[in-house]
């Protein structure tokens, strides 16, 4: 498809991908996605990412049930990276149990971790195989 | 130093930088650091990447004067994107004179281009050598 083919696509067949919570503005996290998951995503109407890890589609929320619904899709200017607008079901976006990824601030030459652990990730993924 | 060890930087030294406006939350852009740009932005409290393209440093705003402030260093769970809260000087993040790169909206299956130009590229880089 002729929008999929805009993507300007890294030799490994992957555009990075921020997800960017609606109503708080809170960048969540950065993943990627390749062709599949990107067109998943838009008829799916949740985020569906590549795990490079585990070199597999990577359906967010897929254990933990805490899935993406996507409100919005953007791609920048040198057409390289995609802006999701997201709603994060369970207000958890981080495996580590947190609202986001970045919780680690740098402070006086030391990363220091800010936010809370709202989740214990043992209860998140206790149906993990 | 201890800090900059702590990044996941990739095979090619680099780190994946996401700058977000103090304020309206607006994620601008993504780019790339190294580890000497990472180290350049935390002593000088402007955001420097590195340009894959052009293979060196660069010191954002050096020839459109829209320098960014940064006000807050994320890194994120698996320590290998880092996200800036930054002041955008002259409100334009974007080389195509918008104020993010993020002005293509996904909209039955085509892009549009859905964010003014608020300033010519050409006047912004018209000290370009």
């Amino acid at each position: 498809m002729k929008w999929l083919d805009a993507v300007n696509w890294t030799a490994d067949g992957l555009v990075a991908t921020i997800a960017q919570e609606t109503g708080t503005g809170k960048v969540l996290m950065m993943a990627w996605m390749n062709r599949e998951s990107l067109q998943l995503t838009v008829e799916t109407g949740h985020a569906v990412y590549y795990s490079r890890s585990r070199q597999r589609l990577w359906h967010k929320g897929e254990e933990s049930g805490n899935q993406q619904m996507v409100k919005d899709i953007r791609l920048d200017c040198d057409n390289d990276v995609i802006l999701l607008e997201v709603e994060q079901k369970g207000g958890i976006a981080c495996h580590t149990g947190r609202h986001h990824c970045f919780f680690k601030q740098l402070k006086d030459n030391q990363w220091l971790e800010v936010e809370p652990v709202l989740q214990d990730p043992n209860d998140m993924y206790q149906n993990k195989g």
